[in-house]
Parts: structure tokens; C-alpha cells; sequence
């Protein structure tokens, strides 16, 4: 068995009927919209988040069907976020598939996300608390507010605070959310419910990282985008940070800010293939690893068991993974 | 005191409470967005829905405090999925004031309205009650699929039985909302429940056929938009189908459907002359006026009082009012 499947394996049966969950939200709705909402599902990742909610749910002894129905509210919102994304940033493939925005009208796709996240809404309220219905609701917020927050600030930004605000907004926010509502469900005492939502945090900020860093090591064919991504995009991350401290004098950084992060594409091409060979890499892995730390450190006041073992590892399949 | 004052001036104080808390829903969130919020809460409407369901609190002693939040939830999702409806349909005016989308890109016009979707199931959230949550966000994914169905269904149908389907999902599902919500804040007993649900639905859905008279009675500086402007989108609605039912045979209908509903701009100036002038609005507003009849039949089963008259007031002044 190995780490990938350790902590899949545990809860294997509960993430199918997530999923189940999830395609039957657009039975007896619109055709078209069933199909869309198959395909989405269908083509939908490594599903990290009710992964994390029914482990924490089944260490905790909770109720499996409220912790599955929470994990298919998270799992859906996570999905209608990224499909207004995708159609925001004009992205064609994610995972290397196609995007929804790719086949459909951008009418259709926008109604596809409101759509989503009616029904995660009505999936959250089905879990019947009130307060985890207020964090589903506050964390939709914190998750809009930072994509607006990047669109209207001023792009070709190299800084860290921004960039840890940037990626608590945009996907720490909802991996808290996982573990705190999951602890919510299961009436986990106060101190428990600190530690997994400290959990969550440094587990979502690790991951953030590490995508960040894979957008630069990765290749075309895993990404199913072109290296760089970000940067492409006038998107500073963490690894370009690190890369900028390090070697601000270089003319190459020089010219990326000259050019307003929009530099023409040769140098553009030199400065991803520079940070992907430089320390910046190691330095960022170094980062994530730091959180993973403090993510571990919370988990050991949680109760002992398989899950708890699970969580661990799904925690350090998090900086060793290359997708 | 008019007949538009009585209704309104009995809860004016807890309207400015709700646009108040509406317009709080931005505060400490990005700039942009809070000029955003001011600007469709400034420009926004009559208030009806907040009305109806600060009177039906009112009448059955509800907490109003909880009901200001309600109100502040329904009125902040209606404003939501204008929005994103206005940004589908590009329109650049509502109400003759600019809309979001004539002012900002979609990308930003598409997060504002995901922004508000997340404040109003906050807000519904906060009215402390799971089976409103559950109201809440089966009507969001009520309205939502309507507008995908009409996307995706064959246009240019004049058909009475999808006419109503389109009514209740665009405006009587949230005016049932309105009334129910409060009802199960105010915990109202089952009768009283469903005559409520009954008031909220027949006056949606009468709302919603005078809507689409005025949309060919009224003038273009009230509209704030073309006369007709449903049939310039191909888009059939009452008065229209009840004219088509009486002139089937008519040169006009004839290429009007030959066509396929977008006929040469001449042909459609004409036709929306001949339903502006025909009895098909008058029999629009006969059946307009049927809706209100049941709705007002439905009221009389609630307690006696001066919210009671406001109501009824109110749902008089819906088949009344030429805006």
C-alpha cells in the first residue's frame, strides 16, 4: 500500500458516495446542467478536501452521512469556485481537460458556478448546523474577496505577506474550513477544534506552496499548461519571490520589473527556466515543509488511531507529491 | 398617505436597517467591491421583498431583528442574480442607471455577484434557523436553473404552461420565500405557514405578469430601456402569447414565427405596436389581477391588524403601479 493509497483507502467507500452526492444534486434539473455537473466530477482531482473532513469526522467518531454531506458541500463549492475561475482567467484545460468555459458560452458557465454553489449551499444546510453553515458562507466570502482583492490591486507585486494572504484566501481558507466544520459536526471539544483548524491552515498553506512550486518544476503534460504559468501571467509566487531576493540586482530580474511583469517572451522563458534551476525551489519546498511541521505538531494533541496515522501521511503526501 | 406610503411607511425604519446591513456586507473587504455594493443597494429598486417579509413578521410578532437579517439576506440574493443576469443578458441599464457589467469587466462583474451569493447565505445563516438555510438555498438553485432552462431550451416558444414555469422560477419562488421565511422565523403554525406560502407565491407571480405588461405599456425613459424589450431577445412572454393566440393567422405572427422570433426590426416595431394596442394586455391584466384575487383570498386567513391592510395594500399596488 502505498502513501496515496494509505489514506484514500480508509475512506474510499465514503468519498464514492461524495461523489454520488454530488451528481445527484442536478438530478431533475436541466439536462445540459447534468451533464456539465458529470463532467466536472468526472474530471475532478485528487479530492484532498472530503479526504481530510471524513478522516478528521472518523478519528472523531462523527456521523459518516452528516460528514459526508458536509464533505460534498466542500468538495462542490471547491468545484464552482474553480469554474467561475477558469472562466475568469480564460483557461481552456485544467488537470488537462477541458474546461467548461472551453466548450460552453461564458453565460453558461457563470450559471454552472451560481448553480454549484446553490446546491453546496443547500448541501451545508443539510448537515444541520448552523455553525458550520456561517463558515461555509464566511469562507465562500474570504475565497471571492481574495480573487477580487488580486484583480484590482496592483499586479507585479514580489511579496511575501501578500502572497501568504493571496493563498489563505484562496485555498487555506477552505482546507480550515474542512477540518473546523468536521470538528463542528462531531462536537470536538474547544481545544480540539484549535488544533484541527490549525491543521487545516498549515496544511492548505503547505499545499498552496507546493503547487506553486510544481507550476515551475512540473511538466506541460502534467500541468496540462504551459511551466510558469503564473508568472505568465504577471503572478508572482512564492519561488519567484525567493528567486527575486536572491538575485535582484540580475538583469533579468531587472528587466521582468521593467517590462511591468510583462516582459517580452525570450526573457520571460530564461527567468522560469532560472528559478527552476535555482535554490528558490529548495528554498520554497523548505517553506512548505516548515508548515507540515506545524501541521504535525497539531495533530499529535488529536486522538491516536489508523486516521490520525492517515492525516499524517496525507500530510506529507502533500510536499511529496509531483501533481 | 398614498397607497405606495402605507405599505412602506409602516416598516421604513427596518428598511433603512436592512440597507444598512446590506451595505455592512462589504465592509473590511476590498474597496472596489464596497463601491461596488453601494452602487446596486443606491440604485436598487422598490424593496419589495423586504417589505413583504418585514409586514408578515410584523403582523405575526415576529423577532425583527432576526427579520431585518432575512430581509438583508432575500433582498441581498435578489441583487446577486441581477447581477449576473444583467452581465448574461448585456444589458447596460436598469431601472435607466447603469449596470455593474457597463461599468466593469465580467471577470469583476462575475466575482461582485459570486460576493454577494456569499453575504447572503451568510445573512440567511445568521437568521440563527436551519429550515430557512435549507428555503434559502433551494430558491437560489430555484432561480438559477430557470435561466439555464431558458438558455438551453429551444427559443420562440409561445407556450402559457412554460410561461409560468419561467415566472415562478425567475420571481414567485423568492416572493414565496419571502413570505415563507418569515413565517418560520415567526414560528407560524402549519395553516398559517401555507396560506403565507400561498400570498407569496400568487403575488410573484402577478408581480411578474405586470413586469411584462410594462415592459410593452410603459415608455422607454421609465424602463430605462426599449419598449418590447423581451420580444427584441426573442423572449415570448404574456401579453405576446395571449396575442398570438388571437391573431395566429395574422400576417404579423405569421413572420414573427417564420422568422424563428427575430424578424426584420420593422416587423417587430410593428408587432409590438399592435400587442401594446390590443386586448391582450387588458386580458394580461385580468389574469394578473386573478393571481392577486387568491393572494388577497389568502391573506384573509391571517391575523387582523394594520400589517394585514398593508399587505393587502401592497398586493393591490402591485397590479397598479406603472413602474
Amino acid at each position: 500500500m502505498n502513501i496515496l493509497n494509505r489514506f484514500q483507502n480508509l475512506v474510499s467507500d465514503e468519498i464514492l458516495a461524495v461523489e454520488t452526492l454530488m451528481r445527484q444534486q442536478a438530478e431533475g434539473f436541466n439536462i445540459d446542467l447534468q451533464a456539465a455537473l458529470d463532467h466536472l466530477i468526472s474530471s475532478g482531482g485528487k479530492r484532498i478536501r472530503p479526504n481530510i473532513t471524513l478522516l478528521v469526522g472518523r478519528m472523531l467518531n462523527g456521523d459518516m452521512e452528516r460528514l459526508i454531506t458536509l464533505s460534498a458541500a466542500i468538495e462542490l463549492l471547491h468545484t464552482a469556485t474553480l469554474v467561475h475561475d477558469d472562466l475568469i482567467d480564460g483557461s481552456l484545460l485544467r488537470r488537462g481537460i477541458p474546461t467548461l468555459n472551453s466548450k460552453w458560452t461564458p453565460a453558461a458557465t457563470v450559471l454552472t458556478g451560481d448553480f454549484m454553489f446553490a446546491k453546496a449551499a443547500k448541501l451545508a444546510a443539510e448537515t444541520n448546523s448552523v455553525p458550520v453553515m456561517k463558515l461555509f458562507a464566511n469562507t465562500l466570502g474570504i475565497i471571492v474577496n481574495g480573487e477580487i482583492v488580486q484583480m484590482f490591486s496592483s499586479h507585479c507585486q514580489s511579496d511575501t505577506d501578500l502572497y501568504y494572504k493571496r493563498i489563505y484566501s484562496k485555498t487555506a481558507s477552505l482546507f480550515e474550513t474542512s477540518t473546523t466544520a468536521a470538528a463542528i459536526i462531531c462536537e470536538a471539544n474547544r481545544t480540539q477544534k484549535e488544533y484541527l483548524r490549525q491543521f487545516g491552515y498549515e496544511l492548505g498553506i503547505a499545499f498552496q506552496i507546493i503547487d506553486d512550486v510544481l507550476d515551475f518544476t512540473s511538466n506541460q503534460d502534467k500541468l496540462g499548461k504551459p511551466v510558469g504559468g503564473d508568472l505568465r501571467l504577471g503572478l508572482i509566487t512564492l519561488p519567484a519571490i525567493l528567486y527575486f531576493e536572491q538575485y535582484k540586482d540580475d538583469i533579468l530580474t531587472k528587466e521582468f520589473f521593467q517590462h511591468d511583469c510583462n516582459p517580452p517572451i525570450e526573457i520571460l522563458e530564461k527567468l522560469i527556466l532560472n528559478i527552476r534551476n535555482s535554490s528558490a525551489i529548495k528554498n520554497s519546498f523548505d517553506k512548505a515543509n516548515s508548515h507540515i511541521e506545524f501541521c504535525l505538531k497539531a495533530l499529535h494533541h488529536l486522538p491516536i488511531g489508523i486516521e490520525r496515522d492517515a492525516l499524517e501521511e496525507l500530510a506529507c503526501f502533500v510536499t511529496q507529491r509531483n501533481i
